[in-house]
């Protein structure tokens, strides 16, 4: 057994996990993280960080592509993915090296080993001691009185196309890909599969997307989703909507995959699965605890990240509410101040930014106007076009499809949700977070002077726009 | 006499005047607006719009200088100066059709000519009376109840080397020049001749900054002003501070100019002369009213724009305040609900942001941690460097420079200013200036959730360290 007692154990070096390491050791509380891999986790590792890597590459690739619309004429240019593979890694390496030094910085202890929760013993009268189990077999036991489950989530695969890992493949795979495909299937539109049509048409590969349900991004409104979509096969991306793949329409031969879409037999180089992702709640010792779980192995917590069992909490995507690091590490900050007597605010999920980082770039957060009518909300949408902002037509004189759109509660003058689709839109969404967050009215999101000229402007003109005072729309 | 009589006439159609007008047309009032050259006026012209075009052009350049370092290697490209001129023309165009648009819309009269204020007259009681002179030697007067002056500014020259726009040039010479030089020399390293000095050696000029004052940038704070001198050094700026020219300095001969810099002659293609704007107050008939100037000919008015003379308002580079499209049009704003009834909140010059359009880009509001302390602020400044935010390693991994301060009055717990520089900071000025405009604590910005990864975490980070809670610094 570990010498020391932990006030609180994390089980998971991800972004939920670190952050709410960090914040309990602000408030003066012994920490202790177990990973069983590296920290940072999925969106240091196979998330966030390196998709944005490797899109910033394709974004590179895209603005030569298109170099002479902006008056700089280039004669050949060659994709170097070997380089693109290494640039992706060392920002890999650097953020990690980063994450790493945190840890020392703020004297967190990292056991790097499968952790367990046990149940109650003779020494421990509650459930939640940790049994860390180490590669080489051996294995010890942390005491604690608190402990962090920020598990994470790994990529679902298809009953009928298991991952093999060099045809089928999982997100993960995707960005080790050490090679180009000269084309892909992509089974999935929402964010994960979405991002990676986006960045493999700017590489050149021949994408096709295959998505079972009535449209892709569905968590966006249908304008979004339909402009996006227009965007990407102007780009080269082949869409087949309410699609759903049996068994029966796969066939695998070597190294090709043969699909049939529509009655008409298609053959891939490879097909990246992206049709969500699971918790990894099994074997981490739920059975010894009173925690429970939904119908797909997510936690369940009250609105402070608390679990059945009451020193047990839970933060991030093994809770599964919005699978965002933002949203986890949020959700770790809020545990670790509930379980140490602080006073948090429960997360408001309807103010939680979210990004699809394709090429025109999704952000939203709330509800669209779809949504919030089916809600019952008397809810209007009050849209401005990016062509009415000068940044943004300087930024793309021939693509002006971009928008920003609010809903507005008519009943309560209030804000329900702010969508948009158009240059930098992921930076964008956070003025919008912070207005939400502190409640602000559209009336003062309009009379917020904006930097001239600037895309930020859209938010000021939307402001206005509901308060019938819009300047240039 | 032009038969109708208008609620407003606005001298000059640029940013401050056009929007005036729009916000007028808003309370129901009867609009003209007298412009001597087109709407739209310096900004669309002569100013953020056109440099931007350009700097968007001169950002592509340098994309496809560093492409190899993003893993697209480039075998040779060529700048096509004439097509970067003519992008630059079809944004321009674009968007003066777009105003033009508005006044329709608006239903807002333009008339195409000079105006001049009258003094009282049989007809009229008051001074105020527009008279428009047009390029045909004709003339009309429009009888009005308010006027609002906005007929904006110039560059200035200096006495010992005036303009000839072909050698010695000003801003507006430089947006339209033709070939690009080789060699340049920038008088003046202020916003302007910054923003040039780095578009010009992005597009391969060999660019020497000469500055009478102690450094550039001398309304940023040092740290600023010191990484924005040390980044434009490396992509080949020369500077010179602390140098005073005379006429003694300077000959020219022909196409080319000789100037005597630290005892050294060196010989330029070009000269921007980029020392600052002043005002066009004259004769515009301001000795026909009540309304002073400052010695700089800037119109004096109080908190609402409003002149000597009540009826008449004065906003945008007329003023000169803060020489700012954004804050023109705010100013034109407040006059018109001030001269209408409204009850405008006064311009707070404070929180409205500034923003310099470099590589890398610069933005800030209100003060520097220097300005606080002169002012006698018990004053603290908190900086968060971008190499700690995920999204800014993404964007250039070669140069993270790049930080954002936040200045704490002490006593009372406030922001008294934001100045950061690095990776699209001219978008993220504008959430700062959210925050400010709605009178938010640190403590809030540092609880909004900020998406990840993005450029705008490190306000998050920022908020937090004032709280002593950053998580990643």
């Amino acid at each position: 057994m570990s010498k020391e007692q932990y006030d609180l154990v994390i089980l998971g070096g991800g972004t939920a996990g670190y952050v709410a390491a960090i914040r309990a050791t602000q408030l003066g509380k012994k920490v202790a993280i177990v990973e069983n891999s590296l920290l940072g986790g999925t969106c240091l590792h196979k998330g966030c960080i390196p998709t944005k890597a490797l899109l910033k590459s394709a974004e590179v690739m895209r603005t030569i592509n298109h170099a002479s619309d902006f008056g700089v004429d280039v004669d050949s240019f060659k994709l170097n993915y070997e380089k693109i593979q290494e640039r992706k890694q060392e920002i890999v390496s650097q953020m990690h090296n980063g994450v790493s030094q945190l840890m020392k910085y703020n004297e967190i202890a990292v056991f790097n080993g499968n952790g367990r929760i046990l149940g109650p013993s003779l020494f421990s009268p509650q459930s939640g001691t940790i049994s860390v189990e180490y590669e080489d077999g051996e294995s010890e036991l942390i005491p604690n009185s608190n402990v962090l489950i920020a598990t994470g989530s790994d990529p679902l695969s298809l009953p009928f196309l298991p991952f093999d890992h060099q045809v089928v493949l999982s997100s993960d795979d995707m960005l080790n890909l050490q090679n180009l495909p000269q084309n892909l299937a992509i089974i999935g539109a929402g964010v994960i599969g979405l991002e990676f049509a986006s960045m493999m048409t700017d590489f050149g590969v021949d994408v096709t997307v295959i998505e079972a349900g009535e449209r892709i991004a569905p968590t966006e409104s249908k304008t979004v989703a339909k402009t996006l979509k227009q965007d990407l096969e102007t780009r080269g991306v082949t869409f087949h909507e309410k699609v759903q793949l049996s068994a029966e329409d796969i066939s695998q031969q070597d190294d090709v995959i043969e699909i049939k879409i529509a009655e008409s037999e298609q053959r891939f180089d490879k097909v990246l699965v992206a049709i969500g992702r699971k918790p990894r709640t099994e074997d981490i010792g739920l059975n010894n605890t009173k925690i429970q779980t939904t119908d797909k192995g997510h936690i369940i917590t009250n609105d402070y990240q608390q679990t059945a069992d009451q020193h047990i909490y839970a933060a991030g995507d093994c809770v599964g509410k919005l699978q965002l690091a933002h949203v986890g590490s949020k959700e770790g900050m809020v545990a670790v101040e509930h379980m140490f007597d602080q006073t948090p605010l429960p997360i408001n999920y309807q103010i939680m930014p979210r990004c699809i980082y394709t090429q025109p770039e999704v952000a939203s957060l709330g509800l669209n106007v779809e949504e919030a009518k089916a809600e019952g909300y008397k809810a209007k949408a009050v849209k401005v076009p990016f062509k009415a902002i000068g940044k943004a037509v300087i930024e793309d004189t021939k693509n002006q499809s971009g928008f920003c759109e609010i809903v507005i509660d008519q009943d309560h003058d209030t804000v329900l949700g702010i969508n948009m689709i158009g240059p930098h839109v992921t930076e964008l969404i956070n003025e919008a977070s912070l207005l939400q967050f502190m409640n602000g009215s559209t009336l003062e999101l309009g009379l917020t002077t904006h930097a001239h000229p600037s895309l930020s402007e859209v938010l000021m003109e939307l402001g206005l726009k509901v308060e019938n005072r819009s300047i240039h729309v």
